[in-house]
């Protein structure tokens, strides 16, 4: 018998006091950008996932889809016109930004759950009336079906984790008025669903190390973060204008009650196991 | 008070005979082409589907999606080709049906029956592996992402219900040797996961009376029909080529369990409740 | 497929919104006098308790029976002695009461339900310890076994409707003080046992339209009324001796927390439907 | 301490077995007669049932009151006709048959376990369609309403144990036929609802010590009578008139699977516990 | 049939109060010391405690063992040593004290309770983390392994009853510091457990009758007594050596929230029984 | 982030497909003799079995002692008697069998797993009347409580698997004719327990590398091996002594249904992890 096979034991009993901390408690994950487009640490990421699932952890995840949109919408030869860097929404581009993420990316990685063995059911905002929006105007002015989240209703997703089903959520919202669908932030949604869940953990998988003092230094990472800390960081023009969103993600998320909100590198294969993994963990923590 | 409410109290009244009998029993509802398209008579069919659910029955929804199909393949340029009446799927066309059903017809049934207070869940076959599939083909030739169902499972769907959910179903589902999703038959979809489920019937929403032994003539509707008079009638060509899958669809369904499967006229408004709450029912009845 | 049927169907569907409403709510049905007499709108009444209860809704009904037990008592020769308008009770009086109550007309409402359908259990205050009185004097003079409820314990009916049964309850209670079965005033024990129940409505079923400012003009009838107009309505004379007694009923349920009580024409066909299934309800409301 | 409540203490602890013994088996007790009149045994016969359900049996009574039912017929001054021995049971007949039974013996016995800190629901074979019978001919003269059990249904008297109480069972059945409440030899109904329990024993109170080969002579008890033995005791004359009802009783009762069936005098303080913890057990049992 | 039966009869409906009474209340039962010596006393309070187990009462039994832990270390030639009148416990000492108590005195209760038809599951405090304990300092003198309980956790005997056994607990606890095995002094860990289940009593089970003014004489003894009289009772002098820990232990148990704590011979056949099933009891009683 | 965190992570991920295979699935642990004796060793079987159950495996332990046994009978000084190479087990000696097993060793487990994190019961087989066993004789001669299992009753297993314990056994089981603890071989108590549980497998953990052509060879470790051919190894001389009667076990267990035995050693660290979630595994298995 190999030495090998037994350090990898000892790996896997190494694992066992985390398993133990959050054994039946929620994470949020939100999926995104960077993170899905190779391949192989798409297959890491859900791997984790899956672990995660079979010791007892409820875990949601929360996917966006922003990339994919594009490529579609330049498919169609549908322009895009932007507003305040916000991009105008009109009903055509809402169906296919509905169409991308709750037909194409959402029932990917619902698939790929399910082919390494996992069980995995795919929902939208619309699905249990889980999500209901008003329109967002940016300066007053109408963009279309772009919405802000006025009711999260977490009934379907606990329902389907009670099951035995990790849910995999696209950030489609009813809207109050018009009933009709209206995009979402997903970063701003996975706070909000990660907050009314009572979530122990909201993890945002980007694709750099986290929050850096200098974003061309690796040394730089700031390791932990209290909430207080976050508006001088903004002062002091730390916080890039790729990374501020995220950023609100997790003071919205913190905010509400989440213990913990997670900024990693998706791209670095197990990002989510290496962070709830071990005591360091990865990343930027803010709490 | 007026005797207009009275009579309408009457009514329901008469209804009950049918609820007591089916009462806990699953009724498969097969939705699609042009029942989906007048915006009223949409709404007539979601009603009732909710009112059935409301009164105890477990209700399925089982959609299609062709004529959306082909109006957003034409929107994209791009171009179609037919092999013995089949469309050839390539990938692109693939993950354009999958967007199409799964992203856009599934969510707005769903949203449909949310709005209209009902409660419903939107999955497709890739979900809790409901369909796996292996490809079609014709003649021996290949055309693509077109699957034939080998394995249903309806745990899925039955975990949905008992949470109190319609589960409202897109036919896509995962090709068993190489993981990718297949598009598939809706009306075979539809027969198969009926039988699985221990449906006690199946409902096929068409356009047309039911089956007539003159199509130009409603008064030669054939009401009933057994299995075994099937042969004769495809023998005598009174099946027209529109009409064979559904009766195809239909046998199937009786074949593996299903009491009784019937043909009907979607586009009647509330043409479920006239099958289901009437002694004679509607259109064509096959056990 | 005639059109009748159609509009038949847009009624059942034009109920939706009102079972929805009150899916899972308790409605408590004080059924008794002219309304159980004509065979007809005795049938009536039982298929709208019927289908109330089809439709997720818990029925529970309070009868009386003073019309069955005058005609029982004048068979066995009995007199009968009154005292400041209530009859004295002896204990050969109270025999007959109960027998009638929970041996006869109970097992009439029982039989009834189960013979269209539904599923019924019989109950009295005896049973469960349903109710416990004491014994009501008048000026403090007794009348025998008539009681003033003192305990209402509602597991009972609970156990019953858990079990799917509706409850159909004779208002006989026990003596706190010697354990012997007293005479109780049916219109006073359903309020009590609404509001103990939870109960979002209470509805008696009289032979008369509901409150009306003149008796003989149907049109002079109150349809809203809130609690505080009562008195005023005392003191100008509008409430008749017989209507008083049924008021109260609804004051102390609406007291007790019951959201609203109506009186509406029990010998109009399906008054508890046309109550329960339009916005503009029959009667009239107290809340 | 003195020694006597030492010996009280032995006492309990010598029903142990008999306690392990009969936990979670269904026990039917037929009582009736002469041991539903004297008020101590009645209540002697009360303390056994409750302290049989607290000690984890599940425990059926049901009972009869045809001296209730003379009293209440002579005091009408309702004629009674006879035919063949069975007495003629007109409409209103059966009205007071069926008062006094369900109104009045049934609440009765309800109350008294209730008063005695048990937990009753008085039932009758009307409530949860319980008991359907077709008409009685007595050689083919039809005699009213007698009928003759066609279907038990035993899913009530379940769901009320299940709840915690003890079911106390009316006679009276719902005939096939037109509906209407048909009078039950209640000795027949108990065995065929205690086969349908799958009970452990059917225990019948009479006021004679059990079948004696000599009226005359308690000594000439027989304890123990197989089947196949009772054909041969008719021929003998051993059965005496008013015992062949209780032995074809208990002959219908062990048929259909009761193990045993015990014939003993309920006028005999506690005998139900005498029967059940001890070995010897009382009366005759039937095998 | 004979009379003494009846009477036996009559006894065991003078219990139903009783069983009534404690029906689903906790009683947790000291068992220890000359109550364990005799084998026919033995057998006599373990068909005490089955019988309650029951009818329906939560049982827990806790016992000592210090005389077959003095009859092994003899056996085994190990020296004893005492300060301040407590043994001085080193490792092998605590390695007799466990064997004795969880390996041959529980599994002896155990075995006794199986072996007369109970159920039940030896446990210590080590099993399910039920107590963890500090070491105990005599005077700031380490005395080895005897422990002090400092956590409680009564979820594995609740998981135990609500399976259906009587849990038996041997009172060895987990050293909060060292994880190693501690003794613990059993009555007080009896309080302490029984005030954590919520217990409605405790029973200490000792061999004299109760606490007596002068302990020659039994007419002396204090059936009731108050918290409030303890201290009096210590400064007279009234309680002995040998009683104040007993005392202490009802103390500790009533402070903590169980409602009464009883101090009874269980040398007495029954004693048990005796004090639960009579209206006066025996022995003593602090409230 | 380091790059061993990641490897780390892929360590688990490759242990995926093995927790899903035994998911639900029962493994019984025989656990003794050497693998018991070094501390750290000890800590890795340990938390082997940890593991285990948290990622949703149904863990039974089952425990050996022989070495303690000896150990603590030398310090007693009790002299040993050996027939046939069995132990003289007189009334005396049992007493420390049992003592040793239930109160030492199984303790001693129970803590070991509760300490770093698990839930554990310990369990002998008087608990729940789980072992009864008849005397064994040796060529008819008396040896004492040495006992054969008659039967094996696994409820009281299941009940503490389902509240969430691993329960660790000691094989001491009632004796049928006189109700006295008798002692058990560990490796066939281990094969019957396995079989009435329906365990996946059985995994004897020994000090040696499995069944070996030559001992002195760990190169002739025959991995696979089917129950067909054990008898021709028994005949080639190849099992020594001490492995005959763990053969033995996995034969027994087997040929009762058990899919596969495995003799592997527990003395190399993290062995029970490295042949559960490894494809080769380790040791030899039997089929």
């Amino acid at each position: 018998m190999d030495s090998i096979n037994t350090e990898r034991a000892e790996v896997l009993i190494q694992a066992l006091p985390y398993i133990q901390k959050f054994k039946d408690k929620t994470i949020v994950v939100k999926y995104g950008g960077h993170a899905m487009v190779n391949e192989g640490l798409k297959q890491a990421v859900i791997h984790d996932l899956i672990l995660l699932s079979y010791v007892g952890i409820r875990v949601v995840v929360i996917h966006g889809g922003g990339m994919e949109i594009n490529e579609f919408l330049e498919k169609t030869g549908k322009e895009s016109r932007f507003v305040e860097g916000q991009r105008y929404t009109d009903s055509e581009t809402m169906d296919i930004v509905q169409m991308v993420l709750c037909g194409k990316v959402n029932k990917e990685i619902v698939s790929l759950v399910e082919q390494n063995g996992g069980k995995a059911v795919g929902l939208c905002g619309l699905d249990g009336q889980m999500l209901e929006a008003e329109q967002l105007l940016i300066n007053g002015q109408d963009i279309g079906y772009v919405g802000e989240i006025k009711k999260v209703n977490v009934k379907v997703i606990n329902d389907v984790i009670n099951q035995g089903y990790i849910p995999i959520i696209s950030t489609v919202a009813k809207g109050i008025e018009d009933g009709k669908p209206y995009n979402i932030n997903a970063d701003i949604a996975a706070a909000k669903i990660a907050a009314e869940l009572g979530a122990e953990k909201i993890i945002l998988l980007t694709d750099v190390p986290g929050i850096m003092r200098d974003m061309e230094d690796e040394n730089s990472l700031i390791s932990e973060l209290k909430l207080q800390e976050v508006p001088s960081l903004v002062m002091e023009g730390v916080l890039t204008k790729g990374m501020i969103p995220k950023v609100d993600c997790c003071v919205e998320a913190v905010r509400r009650g989440v213990k913990k909100a997670h900024i990693i590198d998706g791209t670095v294969p197990h990002s989510v196991l290496l962070e709830l993994f071990s005591d360091e963990g990865i990343g930027t923590m803010i709490s």
